[in-house]
């Protein structure tokens, strides 16, 4: 495997000079004193050295190790302590924490660019502060400030790490049905008992504590997915709530681990609560809204997962397109051979995971930065998009990144398939991120019910309608293409809207896809439209620009097939009995 | 992972009721004697027998164990002992070899359907007697008599198995830069040095000999593919040319065994040839000719192979789908879940997956059926399609296997993910087939120049002027559609016949992709034509019939997207410098 180096050039290419960042942040009274330009640099160049030197390197040896689990201790790869040590140090496990609560106040859109490299390090590694960080996300917006005092300070240092426990082993995506129960004391605090499975870093050897946030029902709640609270429960009880050392431990145990595709240096653990302390967090009842804080933020990390394997895939099949000689182009000696790279049905491979990843990077700062304008300046609007592009990042990211590692492993050859050269690894990785924190079936339903459906297509028809006015006042060589697959998105919109919510669903997948490869259009239009001689090399821009004709040309006209599948109705798949599949 | 459970109902809808093999093998001299439908019946049911009871409820056990290497010995998963024994015993291994050297004599379309059985069970368990099978092939066509007498009994009743020793470490795809060399002897044996690798059972303890068939250069070899020759070596040689009991160690012996994504109960080798006596096999120099005779029966093995992992796979996602209880469709009560196989997209992704498995058999017998009349009818137009259609099912096949095994295991959420469910073995088993025995990008090439380019699209033509012939003949109620499709492929084989062979290199892959696509078109038209009231339940033809308008109505519009990119030029690929990428 080549080593990996941090994009860094194409982060500070979206961040500045896509999406102008440094000019909203200015803006901002909350980051004008802490970030501008160099800072944002500064910092992305740091956290890029942890990744590159101390994480990436020994991805390989952290699958091989794996974790192991002896009694009631899990013991995480060897390296994952120094390499965990140095993102405490740096601040790295609070970045974008309140900094009322000793955390950095980075924006999102920074921090997404942090997630995407510690993923294409390590994405098992990533799980240990990533959850953290987005459990972190969800307490300080529900907890009380007596929780938020004694909890923030340790998981933004990095001293403590956090989980999110919602699956049972009857009850996934419908958590509805859940059965671990929360029993109300006298002191105001409940006694959790139940299990919960597949909880990603419940426990290991990394942290003195580990929070992990719960759902429950209490003994009165209705059924249902109404009727689930949320609770803190940490592994070690601080003494009194003025204090924030763990000190009781707690009736939450690791009952076994679980042995899977990849992701090994990550701790999927089953946790037992027998008795568990805990603390209800939010309102009884709005558990599951509660816990969506979190979720959403992780479906948007889960983008990152996706877009950081790809780009660690691609830097490795780029390497070795140019360093494997077999066959030849233009070399006539028949015992002389060319770098693969020469060899089209290659330069096919590796642009169509180069034009996806680089419209990714895009597409994930410009989620980031709604994310973050709702936030700072409580804009409603990106709140709406963002919250309509969350399914898409969280669904066509993860698919495009999965996709992107299994081309790049086709780059390699019978040497792909071997253990050695890494490749397979960032197959097995990357898949995960299709399945957890809601399968990218249901987010493909999340946004067809929930965000389009829901406003009769209100939210989506606006950003196309955006797009397509900034596009009028801006043409650019491909307007012509990108706006006649504009039309045929608000086509089959109009089309869903008269169906009933079974065809809607029987289309969900096909039309998230759809819409995503129209904005990953929108992503490389923005793209032509920063590139600037003054700023950019002239290699810079040409790669860009040619990379934008290669997805215009070879890469959006896929779309077609979607719009042709959507023209025609899903209910045949209800003419199927089930004993006739 | 449920009970697998042989598909034979559609193994013999395949066999006799679509293409009629029964009325074919009928009119053979060769086979009329001993081959009609309830032979065929339970040749497939006894073999399906083996498969289900000895071989597939051990292959995740056989991941686990994998292979050892000690010394210069090789150990295999324990049961494959008994499974290969059992194989042995109902003459298997010699199932299609030739009835002169103690083969059963049985056609291709035959062995092609046992081939799946096999696959479905465990792939890696199958590479064992398949390469023995298509090495038996290459030698009956191109070994002397003396090789064929001496070995073909043995590696038909599977005391001896076969290799193929092709790559190196530097030459994978392009042969014609191996450095492996064989030195004339005055018996007219040859001394061969040099090391090889991949190299599937290289070294084994099933069998108490092991055949290689390896490609090195004569010293006098011109450079190139165009000097390569092929030659016997076997591990254990037989002490005079009239004996055929292997008794003398030949300097042939394992390096080190592959540690890999898959197949791990296969023996990957590395394997150095220290003056090895090998014999030559056809004439010098024109070796790779003669591998290619069994590359091309492994090609369509292979395609077995894709298929195989997704009939289990889809097996195993139906299953679960009926038991997994989660969500709700028509259940009022919150507190109870319905099994997941009522949601849109489930439903979804389990009949993309039946659709192109039961069109995928349905082609697999085509072109086995092809290469049946290509050898016992001399048929030079069956053989010619068997041609254009070898990188099809290779690459095609194996494609659609993979990536409907990663369906499966998406239907089963978080436990696809988890290993003791085994969906996650069959991703990684199934992902070998689309890289070894060259991998799908050569496919793609070898179709476009020499299947069509090459003839200036001759066959392709024919065969899409009798399939529309056809579809005139009898119409169904696709018809419509899928003669718009035929006209599409028409069209883009024109404008690709205008191209330079760049531009059609950078077509092909998509280009291969478009024309089956259409190809499993014709293959739900003619399963449509077989079903007969008379012959099949109610259940049965239902299922078929709604599964066709399945595919046509939600796949084959895929083909739009192929379509729409074939239509754009790829010269873009090259407007991009390799420092640009």
């Amino acid at each position: 495997m080549s080593q990996y180096q941090a994009p860094i050039e194409d982060i500070c290419f979206n961040l500045f000079d896509v999406w102008h960042l440094n000019d909203y942040w200015q803006q901002q009274s909350e980051l004008q004193q802490q970030l501008d330009t160099d800072t944002a640099k500064a910092i992305v160049e740091e956290a890029a050295k942890i990744c590159e030197q101390q994480i990436a390197p020994f991805s390989m040896l952290a699958d091989h190790q794996g974790v192991t689990l002896q009694g009631t201790e899990v013991t995480v790869p060897a390296h994952y302590h120094a390499a965990y040590q140095s993102l405490c140090e740096g601040g790295w496990t609070g970045l974008s924490g309140d900094v009322a609560y000793g955390g950095m106040g980075m924006p999102k859109a920074l921090s997404m660019m942090v997630d995407e490299m510690l993923c294409s390090a390590d994405i098992a590694f990533s799980l240990y502060p990533g959850l953290t960080a987005g459990a972190c996300v969800a307490l300080l917006q529900h907890a009380s400030e007596d929780i938020k005092s004694v909890y923030l300070p340790k998981l933004y240092s990095g001293e403590w790490s956090a989980t999110m426990c919602l699956t049972e082993s009857h009850a996934g995506t419908d958590l509805g049905i859940m059965r671990t129960t929360a029993k109300p004391q006298d002191d105001g605090s409940y006694k959790l008992n139940g299990s919960k499975i597949f909880i990603t870093a419940g426990e290991h050897d990394l942290t003195s504590n580990i929070v992990h946030l719960v759902l429950a029902k209490l003994p009165d709640a209705p059924a249902g997915s109404r009727g689930i609270s949320l609770f803190i429960v940490p592994k070690y009880l601080p003494a009194n709530t003025n204090t924030n050392n763990g000190t009781v431990r707690n009736g939450v145990a690791v009952g076994s681990i679980e042995h899977k595709m990849g992701i090994n240096g990550s701790a999927t653990c089953v946790l037992n609560f027998d008795n568990a302390v805990g603390y209800l967090i939010g309102q009884p009842n709005r558990g599951l809204a509660c816990m969506f804080t979190m979720m959403n933020y992780e479906r948007l990390s889960m983008g990152s997962q996706g877009l950081g394997a790809a780009e660690r895939a691609y830097q490795n099949a780029l390497a070795y397109a140019k360093d494997r000689l077999q066959g030849r182009e233009t070399e006539k000696d028949a015992s002389k051979a060319e770098p693969i790279i020469v060899h089209a049905d290659v330069r096919r491979m590796l642009l169509n995971i180069k034009a996806m990843n680089e419209a990714g990077r895009t597409f994930g700062t410009w989620v980031a930065s709604l994310l973050d304008k709702a936030k700072y300046d409580n804009c409603q609007q990106s709140a709406a998009i963002a919250n309509l592009l969350t399914p898409v990042t969280k669904a066509f990211m993860t698919d495009q990144g999965f996709s992107a590692c299994v081309t790049a492993q086709q780059v390699f050859g019978g040497h792909g398939y071997i253990k050695e050269w890494g490749m397979e690894q960032l197959v097995r990785d990357a898949r995960i991120a299709q399945i957890y924190e809601g399968t990218n079936g249901i987010q493909a339903l999340d946004f067809m019910q929930r965000k389009v459906i829901a406003d009769q297509g209100k939210v989506l028809s606006a950003l196309l309608a955006t797009i397509r006015s900034e596009i009028n006042s801006h043409t650019f060589t491909h307007s012509t293409v990108l706006l006649t697959y504009i039309t045929k998105v608000e086509q089959i919109l109009a089309l869903l809207l008269t169906q009933d919510s079974r065809s809607q669903n029987g289309n969900a997948y096909d039309f998230l896809n759809l819409v995503s490869y129209i904005l990953y259009g929108y992503m490389w239009y923005k793209t032509s439209l920063a590139l600037d001689g003054n700023k950019h090399s002239a290699n810079f821009i040409a790669a860009k620009t040619e990379t934008a004709t290669y997805f215009y040309q070879r890469i959006l006209p896929k779309a077609d097939g979607y719009v042709a599948i959507l023209q025609q109705s899903p209910t045949v798949m209800d003419n199927i009995a089930i004993d006739q599949f």
